[in-house]
């Protein structure tokens, strides 16, 4: 198959922080035959595009992407070449054990790559490994239409989910299944997800209403309520609407002890203060955001007084990535999106920055 | 045996916020058979002193104490009566299992009652009861020579346990026991503990090494240094030494990534900061104190980026305080203490505002 | 309310092991004003018929019922009268939190109460309590117009579910519930339910299926297939159809690894013995019944090899039953069953005996 | 470092099942050159001698070894080639991360590899991966100077450990470690240990005990008393004297109720059947032995009506195996071993199938 590869390709660079990004039209497509044992070659077929490409464009983040860099870290294509002496265990049935061949369709992530030997690793905890690559930002991205990923690391796309569908998942709809999944929620207990007709937010209804929780939808608009409810939230708050009232309205909403916890897909701080207000005792605040600006503030008495936990989540493991690609397969978890071009990319953002995009963005390359 | 209890007692009493304690030397002791169901009377042995006692008289916290109110919320003594129609199941074999009987040495704590039934109570996090009714606040405290306390809820004290040794772990014993109990740390995980060598420290010092952690003790000065070393800590940094360096410093005593777990046993809010800078990565802070002032600020690139865990634990349920009593008994955790009369009560607050109090003050009553 | 309580009423009583219950038509209703602190009367609308109460009445298995006993240990009625001295805590804001009042509709279940201080009922482990009293076995049940209950123990079943369909949640809804509960699956785990199609079994798939759990069912007939396909199993095995084959048909039905769980929903110990076979590397199984004869055989080199669980569960806590009950309440579960009348119980339980009942039989009082 | 190497070396192989192993005086030593990616070959200073080398030369398991093989599955060594094309991540800062170099001293272990991608490698359940290769069984083993091991999978020694203390800990200390692990035990539990003055037995006692576990040692004789008290096992019961009354006595020496866990370290199934006798209700009975013969016969009345929990336990993964090591490292588990020399095997087989060796035997090489 490795024949059919072409020498140069398009692609969008990140060559100066806040500047738009580069379109190359005719960029190098990495060497097959150059690839490092365990690297493989995957042609692009759709990427998705984030609030942290945003990011990793205006380098305002604490650690900056080294430039020049291609864009891009959730993406679907197909394994086209795979480096010579590759380790990849003996014997092997289908994609779902981890083993890839040349011509799996697999998705890349915000992790092209762990170590998988350090403590963190070997823990499962691979988001925290300090030897991370990631697509985008230290290593190149799939912005493009080739590009060079890890055979350790890409995540395997059943037939029956196609590509757009599937790319949204491997970064927003991780980021909410792993903080669901360690909120340590049960079945029939209350959660409340700010932001949920959002990118995060809408697939965050789905996962928690998938693991059996009640879901608190708190958002704004008639559109988004539409969503929410549609999508399997048992209530519904409008922020706006309630104003003031909104931890009185989340706490009567909910037993009037408030939610057992508490995920937060909208990208300022407020909401996470709110949370530690409404939250019943002994609840949970799962962070998965990074809002710029100030930091979260815990006040002791809530903190200490109602025993709450606080939890971060980053990203997730391959096993993460497994789990939350499966729930999509299985037709629990299904992303909105639309369709652009590569090209369209800094009218994307411009878009983003303005706020005026719904639901997730995928470029089809 | 309720043929000898008097009809006064010497009791310290909040009379006016700020105000110094009233010494009554002839308050009535509550009528024995008046107790309700599940009443007891219990004649005071020890009562120790908590810095949560001098929030009390000063009315310094979100939600004051009714006044008059007799103060103290961690004492042992002996129950001298019972109330009529008391439920306490059927059958029983000793103090352990939970039935009490006049003439049982019994431990009273800040929770006197929890009403064990709301689904905190179910769930075994009493400490979150909306019900709950708190000694030296809520109802009065051990500060006295007679109080009424619950069968429900009194602490057996095994009789190889003096009383006076007995009494710290009531309270500042339990807090940081539950603590710990709730970090999920592993034997051989690393714990940082600042405030090390003070009256919650100390003991938090015991609990960690008899649940096999790796203590790293954090504070100032030779003696608390001698101390918690002695304790079976097994490194200690100086706060005032290590200055500016304290995280890196942190960081570079436990296996160069930092402690799994920290318990602040001081009473500010920096070392909580702090705590999040040098926690290994997915690590988790618990929170146990209620420092003035300032809520706990953590930023996101913190909390998100090394998925850190924050944990709010207040005092402990009945099989907590068990637990926590178990670990003394056997020998494996002791208070630093020494005894002073009901009387200073005002001095021994006067020195705990001034920091010159070293391990923590038992009445003798 | 308590002046409208007869003297006498109609209740089925075991006189003699093995014999048929005696219908008395005039037993003594147990007096109101002679009530214990603690204790209540209900009055019965709905009891159910559960193959325990046939192991009651035969005294088959090792601890026997005290005699002569009114049987019976799962009913929904409402509270006519509570006795003086009562001790429910204070305030009070409806019939989820735990406190009870005349005129509330509650569910009896097995456990009729258990002392909630022991260090089982401390840690929530209530069914192990070792004063536990049990309806219809050491003390009167629910076959019966008027039964005596404890305040700390009843279920309160909130008015949108009627009583008939509460009953059966109390007993064989809350014994797979727990179950499920403790077996630590996931949402998009698979878990096997042999005896799918039964009273336990059609429970337990839709408990499973509401925690998102992927359902294979195992049953044998058309009947039961259909049933279990409706309530959201997503595959079906008929152990008849696969016959030595099982194990084999389990394995390829469930990714080619087996079931990460199982809960045996059947009356025999084959059923046991299988699962340790086709259950996935790690797997837990949950075993909730008690088939008469042979004890479980787990062969070694299975157990340790594959580094199964198995994991006894017997009814549940005062929380389980809430939470149980809750399911229902939003619809999320349902029981099939039949209503029939008190003087039937001697052919209910015949044709328990001859296996031909299929769902629930609830007598209506 | 590679020129040293030479061409020949001593081993000791299984040629024919139930017959001695054959010394092989001059086999080749593989070639360092013709190691493939991730391969490293290990110049063995020592090697553990284990029951389950007794079973490989018998091949009297249900999978048996491909023959012929150089059998042995704990040893210590040095790193004296890396496979071309290795793959480990980059950077690096010592062995402790899991990077492995030419002169670092690594464990082999039972594993001498896992895939790291199928679903239980994922999972961290390395013990369970269908593609493992087990040293001694079905790639050559220790018994030899030089093994064939994986850089991902060796374990590094730390340089204040010396190599025959540290070789036990990679199998019977592993084995005994996880069990423990996953016996979800807490600080101030009592577990029993039967076997605990025997080659598990001794280990597990120690681990137990640096974990703040109350142990109960079974066994019999008072060397093994002696041992076991040494060890910190804070009560005895030695199975011949107490005989038929065993179950009463243990259940006696702890509180009245049974030890909250129990690991079986002897090698029949007896103390497995008497442990779910004694064990307190809700708990959980560790397996990691093999004993022949009859399966675990776990009553149903004992494991529902006692809510006993099963557990059985395979080795461990690499996390699983650092953490053993660092409790010997920081002198918290000693094995008692003897060392004799590889042309000695077939006599400490001898001694071991008639039982008379104590303590592990450690073979220098």
């Amino acid at each position: 198959m490795t024949t059919t590869i072409p020498s140069t390709q398009r692609a969008a660079q990140i060559h100066t922080f806040t500047h738009p990004l580069t379109i190359l039209p005719s960029h190098p497509v990495p060497n097959p035959s150059a690839l490092a044992p365990n690297e493989c070659l995957v042609k692009i077929e759709c990427a998705g595009v984030c609030q942290s490409d945003l990011h990793a464009r205006n380098g305002d983040w604490g650690q900056k992407p080294t430039l020049p860099r291609i864009g891009g870290h959730e993406g679907v294509g197909r394994v086209v070449a795979i480096g010579e002496g590759t380790v990849q265990g003996e014997g092997g049935d289908g994609g779902g054990d981890g083993v890839v061949e040349v011509g799996d369709r697999v998705g890349l992530k915000w992790l092209a790559r762990t170590c998988l030997r350090c403590e963190f690793c070997r823990k499962g905890n691979e988001s925290s490994c300090k030897r991370q690559k990631v697509h985008g930002y230290t290593v190149d991205g799939t912005f493009a239409e080739y590009v060079v990923a890890w055979v350790d690391y890409v995540t395997p796309i059943p037939d029956t989910l196609d590509s757009a569908a599937a790319t949204a998942i491997l970064c927003a709809g991780l980021t909410v299944y792993k903080g669901l999944k360690h909120c340590n929620a049960r079945a029939g207990d209350w959660i409340a997800i700010p932001g949920a007709g959002g990118g995060l937010g809408h697939l965050a209804v789905q996962y928690a209403v998938t693991m059996g929780l009640r879901v608190l939808a708190i958002d704004t608009g008639a559109p988004k309520r539409e969503l929410a409810l549609s999508l399997g939230a048992e209530k519904w708050i409008d922020f706006k609407e309630s104003g003031d009232n909104l931890i009185k309205d989340v706490i009567a909403a909910t037993d009037g002890l408030g939610p057992h916890s508490a995920i937060i897909a909208a990208g300022a701080a407020l909401p996470y203060n709110q949370a530690l207000w409404y939250l019943r005792s002994t609840g949970t605040l799962v962070a998965v955001g990074l809002p710029g600006g100030k930091p979260l503030e815990a006040p002791f008495g809530l903190l200490v007084g109602k025993e709450l936990k606080i939890i971060g989540s980053a990203i997730g493991s391959r096993q993460d990535a497994i789990e939350a690609m499966d729930h999509a397969v299985r037709g629990k978890v299904k992303c909105h999106y639309t369709t652009r071009k590569l090209e369209e990319i800094e009218s994307i953002f411009a878009e983003m920055s303005a706020g005026t995009i719904t639901g997730r963005v995928i470029l089809e390359i």
